[in-house]
């Protein structure tokens, strides 16, 4: 079982890790634990918050979620975080109640050291299912993670990296923007890369703001940030039992208090956590287990924005669909098949598909001077721009995906190294 | 696009062909159009029945249905047929007027030869989307199709290549059953093997019997045959435009009328039918492109029959699955992630999974004595069993796929050749 995995950097990975903006109450430390198999690799990161801040979350939908993600549900209606822990390399998903325990270890570890409760603790595995946990590692390791906690940079690289399985780069972004004339920052890590699937709040993200903002507030933003990113990305439709987005904030900031949603002073901080989350999404997707392209589907004229979602996402899901984009072939007859399985209402004598834009179809039918070369020209690019609309209403959506490539087999054929 | 495919014969296929029986009133031709670009393959059947025959059929459900589906299910109502008319390597999909006027002039030409209306006429045509159908060269090769009908086995056999597309090997499927005492032939053929999916009465298969049927009780005979078999399988969760199965009834057996699908008489040759649909749609899934396993995925103890079958079909269309499957991986977490996946109900402190016959989880965990040997064995092997049994209920269902390997990439990341 122990092969080694392709683990050559994606073609679609950014230049470099980008400068990240160390957020005002937030410290992080990374750690090895021994949970991933090579003794080098960073499998602990720990963040703590100087005071509790606020926390709001997004969880997978699986009915086989982990325990970490059965313990942060349970804890996140008080609305109040004082650290993260998170290790990768094991999932601590189907196993008993000794997972059950192991995180309650895992919380407890981490309250001794920073204050507070264990039910202020969020909790985070990813990586094998169905192996126990070796939590005594975790629990030993914690001081050592504790006493390097750091506000800089650096320390949010090595918590990217600590995050990672099959990643081939770690993932972050930052920004800043204001309330009320006050500036505030918000900076994320993000881990992919299998199991990447919509309405799950895919995957492992992870958001941290000088915001001051109350909990419910916090939540309705992330939920809204999460199904116009997270959401609407998908790699191979599998969904993972640990899927999880979680946005703390540190209440820093100096704007004044806000209370509602609809305030005005929240317009630009909206727009920069949705941009954010965006970014931190198209990465995930960017390194999509053997990803060699990243595609964009856009749908317009849908009965509704969910039928375009549904639409959007039959062609994302497609394995003929990301098949063909692999090879470079505009075979964009499979998209109009991929369309027709969505199920939703089209009208196929007005139906179009755009590739790169350049039309394919339209009206039922290619045009009658179809031209393939410059839609071949643009399937043998990096990035893959198809625009559908089905011609019924006004609904519309956008989704993305990789392409789906040998590396995505060589990948998963054999996984647990 | 002209790249060679990969064609070698599938390992999961039968030694050979199997010896099919002549159905009485059936007469069968193949022949070459060059609608396939090497012009030494056959890409062209016909069936003529010598007297009108009873016809069923169950279709795509997809909404961009090709314009041979649209003419079959507009003349189906009236359960005659005179002739079945099938080409390969171009499925007349998402092809405007000039698709339906094709399928007209293709009836039309069969109905000229063998008597009766075009609307008796049933046509399919299977492969790339999008492209206009050269009907003048069907149109012009029938003639010499039909002057060869014939009742043989070897018709059968040609009949069965001259469908295929991507597929490795022919598929067919022959039984002797009897309706009150008197012996009764069924005889069918099918092709796959990509977009194939489950609830579409999927890809083309045509079953022919002398049994003496009304219309309407050989459609609910076929479309029982079809939930349990066709509707059961998946390669790739892609739905074809042209998915089609149809079943003619010459009715020069010699039993005593039939009315009634309750009727005892009826038992045995629904079993049969049942068994032959079966077999046919196993042939299908060997042939899965790429496929290298066959897998039995068998889910019980969940709330309905229907839940069931969407536990069954989230594990049989999971990519994390069906490549760790490829990989000879005993990597049962990611059966537990899509039974998660599903989001139907499950207990997961007593859901059971079984691998090859081997305890791999049960209540919730690992079995503490697992031993991951006997699996890995099992996982080594050609034919992959997998049981779950999820704790809730009475319901259960079957269904089968393949495993998701290079090959499944190679066939499809460039496919027009």
């Amino acid at each position: 079982m122990a092969k080694t995995l392709q683990t050559s950097l994606s073609p679609l990975a950014p230049e470099s890790f980008p400068d990240m903006l160390p957020v005002p109450g937030v410290r992080l430390g990374s750690g090895r634990c021994g949970i991933k198999s090579s003794s080098t690799k960073l499998d602990l990161m720990l963040a703590v918050f100087d005071r509790p801040a606020t926390v709001a979350g997004v969880f997978t939908k699986s009915s086989t979620a982990g325990a970490p993600v059965r313990w942060c549900r349970k804890h996140l209606p008080k609305g109040k975080a004082r650290a993260l822990i998170i290790n990768s390399g094991n999932a601590n998903v189907y196993t008993g109640k000794a997972g059950d325990d192991a995180v309650k270890a895992a919380a407890a570890g981490v309250a001794k050291l920073v204050g507070g409760r264990a039910g202020d603790v969020f909790v985070a595995s990813t990586g094998v299912i169905g192996e126990t946990l070796p939590i005594d590692r975790i629990v030993k390791a914690l001081p050592g993670v504790h006493r390097k906690l750091l506000a800089k940079p650096r320390a949010w690289h090595d918590a990217a990296v600590a995050i990672m399985t099959t990643d081939t780069f770690p993932k972050g972004a930052s920004v800043t923007t204001e309330i009320g004339g006050e500036s505030v920052t918000i900076s994320g890590i993000a881990k992919g890369s299998g199991m990447i699937a919509p309405d799950m709040a895919t995957m492992l993200a992870y958001v941290f703001t000088d915001a001051k903002l109350p909990a419910d507030v916090l939540q309705k933003l992330l939920k809204s940030a999460a199904d116009k990113s997270f959401n609407a990305i998908t790699v191979d439709s599998d969904t993972s039992t640990s899927d999880t987005l979680q946005l703390f904030a540190t209440g820093q900031a100096k704007h004044s208090a806000i209370t509602r949603l609809g305030e005005p002073a929240l317009r630009a901080f909206r727009k920069a956590l949705d941009a954010l989350c965006l970014d931190l999404a198209h990465q995930v997707i960017k390194d999509g287990e053997g990803a060699q392209k990243f595609i964009e589907v856009a749908v317009t004229g849908a009965k509704s924005a969910r039928a375009a979602r549904r639409i959007g996402l039959a062609i994302a899901n497609s394995p003929l669909v990301k098949t063909a984009i692999a090879g470079g072939d505009a075979n964009w007859g499979r998209i109009v098949m991929a369309v027709g399985k969505s199920g939703e209402a089209i009208a196929e004598t007005s139906l179009e598909i755009l590739v790169g834009g350049h039309i394919v179809a339209c009206n039922g039918a290619p045009p009658p001077d179809y031209d393939e070369t410059p839609v071949a020209r643009h399937m043998a690019g990096r990035n893959i721009e198809i625009v559908v609309d089905v011609g019924v209403g006004r609904g519309k959506a956008t989704v993305w995906t990789c392409d789906l490539t040998h590396g995505y087999i060589e990948i998963n054929a054999d996984y647990r190294s």
